[in-house]
């Protein structure tokens, strides 16, 4: 299965950059469907089976996206049969007249098609178990070509298939995410990594909150020229942070690991308070586990925000431990009424104001019982602007049993944007307080 | 710049399907970023830029993805420089060490760096406007090629580039998703459309919410059988509803909008109260849209869904003359002290409940002052679940001024779907209780 051995010297402005001599496994994915291709989808598929392959240790060297079109399908497989060791194709074979994958595959492969009683007997029970009638379409999508070896999918009614051709694994799944996900996860990828487990690549992920790349890159430049050849170092800007990404690839596991640590510690003891967290996680993950280790509870007040926090809080499984629940105060009445912001407040400053961030903040802790409450109030746009308060101003309160604080920002992106932008400045906020109030500096990160 | 002229009659399994004799123009995106290939990141870029094209009439014919390497860069460059009038590169030109695509570039194109003072100009301010110092490696993003347009990046530092050569059109764009779409918005397209249009692509979407894809497809099986061979149908499942889209391609607009319109009213006709709008629009749009209509306002009383639900709706801009505020009770305490749940209820039947529900949505209508109030309460997963109460459990409740409803629901996925599919079917509970209380059914879509 061995295809590539690289040590391949490339000369540009003066600089030598060698790539390092090592055996890898090549992959590709190709993802079919009009949809792809004129923008009504956002393809998270690739996504997911790229972190799988990466985590197997196979490389991907390159990931395509192309039309419900047979021509599309055959050229493609021409083309990488050759040059990979494996393909998975992702999309089209759903039961209906433009699912065109299964028929493609079956012609290219030469086979024909032939009942699986095992996906036959899964199909009937999924409708029964749903209580829906079931078509001859449906129990169509039991045939399946003879010369595969079928993937079960439990979620879905389309099955897999895994094919092999000229040293090349081409695999195709259904291209409904969480379907495509269950069958990778439990009966594509076992059987790779036993198949194809060869080499390590090593990441290690720093997360920073509230510095901007390049001065990121200026604080660590020193340590970024002295990292050795077989460490690479990644900026990816996100919103409201930005993650350092240190990736490594050999068969030493020990080794590689000792190195990426070294090199990691380097570089978070240089940036401090900056480094949030030293894996890769969502940033309200951190604040979920940051509460958890200092046994403190979270409540959020949120007008412009709408819910996106305490949203994104409670994606965190276990988050009920310390998230105890949250206001959508949107209107002005409902701040009033349930949150007793005094209505002269609101009269004379108005709801997107210092004052009513700070009442928000502080009637929140007490309604809801917790010990650090937080509270946003602003204009999101694209409309609610007035001479004094653009849009993209937002207030933002936090308090605590210590303090009672608010601070004004000036976001100045589209609607969507501003609500993410306002609560993982939220986010930076709770965990620059709980450093501040509960925890040493030196313990910054998780 | 015209490549293509197509009449291709393709046949398979006794079927002849002839595509239509049309010339267009072709395009390839390449998205430049380890990232990508190890699935750290999610492409969205290149679903904005294939929306963007395909108004444009730019036929898109493949997307691919590529490692941050020089080698990847100049192989793509040369496969698609002679098959393609348009390239779209993005990604790789921030200020740190890993970004290549600009040297890489300026070596292709056999260019020498120069200074621009626009671009110089606009760093230097954008830095004073966020108050945050300026480094070397900022000002040196305003040398570029010579031998390139240059694209002003007003949302970001990194200029983006325009490049012709044996008539294909070369453009380079910053990763970054919104400083990507202010330029191919601003910048971009609006010279396109002048250079490439030429034949109107048009779609329509009809929205399905309740019914699944095959009863839609067997519904309609006659309608979709008499399609003229310029329209095609597309089934595309996503959480909480089906689309189903129409698409034809010509040069007569009115033709081709007035037979689009023909077919899409018999399938509207056909599924009835399936039907939840007839354009492509989130289900939050759909919902407001709905209230507005109907001069009716909306609250929310969240547990497991987290404040999900009061997110998606203030997504949609103007929201906050029907969406009135939320509460997201996540403890019992909560339910108890600020929703008025009675304590005896969760003692006794529990916080998932369909009387918990009850009192949840009744008592929100109060408190909150609306027309329409929903709750939610239920086991998300991967913990909670008791013997009684398995993970999927959700119970819903709707309360109107004519009778409060409770319903239960079992989800089979994982934490983040299930939160998904409850705020979907939420909203289709909404849209049919609008119908049955406020509505004629004859008027059921938007």
């Amino acid at each position: 299965m061995l295809k590539t051995k690289i040590k391949r010297p490339i000369i540009i402005f003066g600089f030598i950059f060698v790539e390092k001599n090592y055996v890898s496994y090549k992959s590709v994915i190709i993802t079919i469907g009009d949809e792809l291709l004129i923008g009504q989808t956002i393809d998270t598929n690739s996504a997911k089976l790229a972190q799988l392959l990466n985590q197997t240790g196979i490389n991907l060297i390159k990931r395509i996206a192309i039309a419900d079109e047979r021509e599309a399908i055959i050229t493609a497989l021409d083309e990488y049969i050759p040059l990979v060791d494996l393909i998975i194709l992702t999309g089209g074979l759903g039961p209906t007249a433009d699912d065109i994958t299964k028929s493609t595959l079956l012609q290219y492969f030469k086979g024909k098609l032939v009942l699986n009683e095992r996906v036959q007997q899964h199909i009937v029970e999924l409708f029964a178990h749903r209580r829906r009638p079931i078509l001859q379409k449906n129990l169509d999508q039991a045939l399946v070509p003879d010369n595969c070896k079928v993937l079960m999918n439990k979620m879905g009614t389309a099955p897999g298939m895994w094919f092999e051709q000229k040293n090349c694994i081409i695999i195709s799944l259904p291209g409904v995410p969480f379907e495509m996900e269950t069958i990778a996860r439990e009966e594509v990828f076992p059987v790779l990594r036993e198949r194809f487990e060869d080499e390590y690549i090593l990441h290690k992920t720093l997360i920073c909150m509230g510095k901007g790349e390049s001065v990121l890159a200026h604080r660590i430049e020193d340590i970024e020229a002295s990292l050795p050849d077989t460490i690479s170092l990644s900026y990816l800007p996100s919103p409201g942070m930005v993650k350092l990404r240190l990736t490594t690839k050999g068969k030493k596991l020990q080794e590689l690991q000792d190195n990426l640590d070294h090199y990691a510690n380097l570089i978070e003891t240089r940036l401090e308070k900056a480094i949030a967290a030293s894996e890769d996680i969502a940033p309200e993950e951190i604040i979920i586990r940051q509460l958890k280790k200092h046994n403190l509870t979270l409540g959020t007040a949120e007008s412009c925000s709408g819910g996106y926090i305490a949203h994104l809080l409670t994606n965190v499984p276990g988050c009920s431990d310390v998230f105890k629940g949250g206001l959508v105060t949107y209107s002005n009445n409902s701040k009033i009424n349930i949150l007793k912001v005094k209505k002269e407040t609101i009269n004379t400053v108005g709801a997107v104001s210092k004052e009513t961030v700070i009442q928000m903040a502080e009637n929140a802790r007490v309604l809801l019982g917790v010990d650090i409450a937080v509270s946003v109030s602003g204009i999101l746009g694209p409309g609610g602007a007035t001479d004094q308060k653009p849009v993209g101003l937002v207030w933002i309160g936090l308090s605590n049993k210590h303090k009672t604080i608010a601070k004004e920002f000036r976001f100045v992106y589209d609607r969507i944007r501003n609500k993410e932008m306002t609560a993982y400045t939220v986010f930076n906020m709770i965990r620059l307080s709980i450093l501040q109030y509960y925890n040493k500096p030196s313990s910054a990160k998780l």
